[in-house]
């Protein structure tokens, strides 16, 4: 959800921001150099709107400020704000560094902040073998307060937002028409839903466990939405340990540092993931049914989501099994009024950690276990409509003019969506076009289709766009252009593999929302923890980063 | 401490039982088909005690109890005991059995029940990386309610014990006046512990942190002590982490197997060791010193010590620093007044973690640390002293007529130690040889030098001793003779690099002790959680036991 999302990002896509750790292959870095370059007091005047809206000013020195500057609390966001980890980065003590390294390797070693090891063969399978910390940075990074608020302000209002498009499923299939043609993927996952909507099947329990991704830009000094995940949004288990490491050793060492632990907010994504998933299987009624997670048959990232289930065990008694879909043909089937067994066991709700790029459905077997699940009456997280309105495509409708209005009633919720949108335009607009082939540095173009990771930067953008010209080829269609969000690049200490590198580093907010509704009401609609990702940016101008992401948590400022 | 220690034990060498996971290479079955050929009605008249003691029936049909039979509640110990883990171990569903594997697989890698993986070059140096879960049973093991609570009233007096004979200095160095010809190491703590007499110097604050192991004898019926450790005493973290893991699965489990998570008792082991430490601390009275833990240069065990410093500085806010005793050789110092400084910070209290085998002392260096330390005003854990304490000489001399007495004042007390002593004889009774040349598979044969693992056993006994009697050598003064224990065989689900072995399995059950006291006054004297370790038992009778030990808890019956 929310249009746009440029990408110079960490990990933005759905493949790798969701579930898996490993950066995508080609990922870009944001050249702290390039800012020289840019005019930040310049506006992009209408840029996050859709090509309908024409940049008014648009020349060779861009105008990155979008039109409602100073228009809703500006005052906050226009003051100075630093992404710096710590003031005094440079200057601390290397032996201090070494004590806390090998105190926060200890910490995540004893407290479960592990994840499968790439080295280790049977990590992806089997738990409890070939462990090593997840990667993660020393120190929270510096954030300010009121972006932080903001961010967890929007939380609630997105999850409004998927829930009432998901309703729409005439605006999903319209909207999507065209993607449908370029991406077989989107158009397996249409077909399901048309299915459904013939079927007049309906969703009376809804549940949405979300993340909403942002990047503070320098340009702008603005809070821009990177993404919204809506299917198999990770890290709710992991990032709260990371929280508490930080905040265990601000505890202990915080004095030597001038940072008090007090100001890297609590953090508790799994445990309301966990209560949200448990409301979700009282509403369901059948107190011998299960929750089933889908998953891929190979996952390091197994002990994020084996949090999630632990604590849904523990504190809500709740059980869990783990299905891949492939297991799920095999064992599944409904019953005539339409339950969802497996294994000849009930189940209440499906949880995806898994089905959200191609990857995941390799023959027929998956696609029709996506198709049992979805006729189920089973609660479905995601079902096959929020997954839909979580594409990319969705998200560049949305920022059409008075597109949100059809969705929200409230006009400040609409506001304070719509602030947090970057510039989105599909490549029908010749104008966009030529002013993005003259100044490609300040576009990315991203492929329609899931999966992400092979976003276009700099050169090639312009390369691509004349070819496209040149050629007329329907592969317009394929791609849309955003506005390049320009992070501020700070210095970082990266634990990897035991290992500390200090790197010049990216971050991205990422924000939780769990949302749950029965036909009569909404039964929880909250903002539920975060999640920071810290990236090393590559200082290579024209390349790919090769750097990695880590888990971070954030200290307030 | 505690004479004799028979062998049929699960690492039950220092080097092996205190600190490392992985079993000495030459241990030995127990066959349960050995038993058949025993009569366990019989009584082992005497064979507790050390040579002077003659055995008054001892024949071809050897008497397994000894005297004190019936003398001190042998009502209860005479009944019936199993150490089953499970009534119906058979029985157990298969699917239950992969359900239960996956969860205590996942409990593991979330809660810190982990081990370097000896597969992982970097897992002995580097926290964090190459970790895997410890080996563990998959259920606790069955365990007698009123053996257990004999275990635990014993701590404290085996507290008491240790200091009361660490204060004799004579005693310590008359009895060891032999072992230190044939054994270079104890020689070397005997130097060290004849200086610190010749000094006058006097620890004040006394602190042990021990533990006592035992297994239940089939013969006899007795729970008889294999030794009593009083350096390095390990598991006190993971042996919590166990319990927990064992309580969580009958919680979630117990109603399918008959089985009630209430009756695995609870343990605090890694809580009080820490109090206690943090008691010492306070002791010191030096609010800016710190612990030193002496650590060997690679532990895959680390985590164990891990948690026991995290509780540490997390509950007392006292700081720890690692060292080996070459690093304590180069960084430490020894102030006017005997303050003992460590790369310029002040050492409290030395907890040792390595120094117990001679493979820690490769050079003179870590020898000048140990003398440093025993030279400083610092609180050793052990001190040299409770370290001599726990020799096996020393022990076989506690096990004398009448020694006992000499440390300790209350009767009941001295009834109770000398109940769980199994038999003990040096090699210059020529009786007992000639019965132990007879049944060799009655006896166990053991080397008197630390380090374990070279325990002597069937056959091989006789053919030693018939060496021995003819060379007449110095060797006899090298070894003990002790009677063997036949602890129950079980069939048990032991885990270990994610796979789950079903094999045949006996048990030992440790019981923690934690002293301290100071000039004054005792500060703690107390039990202090416990420790089963499970092994598997090879069924080669004449070889060597190829099997590997699990962490483990107990079910009470």
């Amino acid at each position: 959800m929310g249009v746009a999302h440029s990408s110079c990002a960490l990990s933005s896509s759905a493949a790798i921001g969701s579930s898996s750790f490993t950066p995508p292959s080609p990922t870009y870095p944001c050249p702290s150099q390039l800012k020289p370059k840019l005019d930040s007091s310049v506006c992009f005047s209408g840029l996050s709107r859709t090509t309908q809206l024409r940049p008014t000013r648009l020349s060779s020195t861009l105008a990155l400020q979008p039109p409602w500057c100073g228009a809703v609390g500006m005052e906050t966001q226009e003051t100075e704000f630093s992404l710096a980890p710590l003031s005094g980065v440079h200057g601390i003590d290397q032996e201090l560094i070494e004590t806390m390294l090998y105190d926060a390797l200890v910490w995540s070693s004893l407290h479960g902040l592990v994840v499968g090891d790439r080295n280790s063969q049977r990590s992806g399978r089997t738990p409890g073998v070939g462990m090593v910390h997840a990667p993660f940075a020393l120190l929270p990074m510096s954030f300010p307060e009121s972006y932080w608020r903001q961010a967890c302000e929007l939380a609630p209002i997105f999850n409004e937002l998927v829930d009432r498009v998901s309703l729409d499923g005439k605006f999903l299939q319209d909207s999507l028409s065209r993607t449908k043609k370029v991406d077989a993927f989107t158009s397996k996952l249409l077909d399901i839903h048309s299915k459904m909507l013939q079927m007049g099947k309906k969703e009376e329990i809804r549940l949405g466990l979300h993340r909403s991704d942002y990047m503070l830009d320098e340009q702008t000094k603005l809070l821009l939405q990177i993404e919204l995940n809506t299917i198999s949004s990770s890290f709710p288990g992991l990032s709260i340990l990371v929280t508490e490491l930080h905040r265990s050793l601000l505890h202990h060492y915080g004095e030597n540092l001038g940072l008090d632990s007090k100001n890297v907010p609590h953090n508790s994504a799994v445990n309301q993931f966990a209560e949200a998933l448990a409301k979700a299987w009282t509403e369901y009624n059948s107190p011998r049914s299960v929750v089933m997670i889908i998953v891929q048959t190979e996952e390091r990232n197994m002990y994020d989501q084996h949090w999630l289930f632990h604590v849904l065990k523990e504190k809500h008694n709740v059980k869990a099994i783990r299905k891949t879909l492939a297991e799920v043909d095999a064992l599944g089937e409904l019953t005539p009024d339409g339950r969802l067994l497996v294994g000849g066991q009930e189940i209440s709700v499906i949880y995806f950690r898994a089905g959200y790029t191609p990857n995941d459905y390799p023959s027929d077997s998956e696609w029709r276990a996506r198709l049992l699940i979805e006729q189920s009456m089973a609660i479905k997280c995601p079902s096959i409509s929020y997954h839909l309105t979580g594409t990319k495509k969705i998200q560049q409708e949305l920022a059409k003019p008075s597109v949100l209005e059809r969705f929200l009633d409230n006009k400040e919720d609409i506001a304070k969506v719509r602030k947090c949108f970057a510039g989105l335009w599909s490549l029908d607009d010749p104008e966009i076009i030529q002013k993005a082939i003259e100044n490609p540095k300040l576009f990315v173009m991203k492929p329609q289709r899931e999966g992400g990771g092979n976003n276009i930067y700099d050169e090639d953008v312009r390369q691509n766009l004349l070819r496209i010209q040149e050629e007329g080829t329907e592969d317009a269609a394929a791609y849309i252009l955003m506005q390049r969000i320009f992070p501020k690049v700070s210095p970082t200490f990266l634990i990897r593999d035991g290992i500390c590198h200090k790197d010049r580093a990216i971050s991205e907010l990422g924000v939780y929302g769990a949302y749950l509704r029965n036909k009569e009401k909404v039964i929880v609609n909250e903002q539920s923890g975060y999640l920071m990702r810290t990236k090393v940016s590559s200082s290579n101008e024209g390349g790919v980063a090769a750097g990695f992401a880590v888990l971070d948590s954030i200290y307030l400022t």
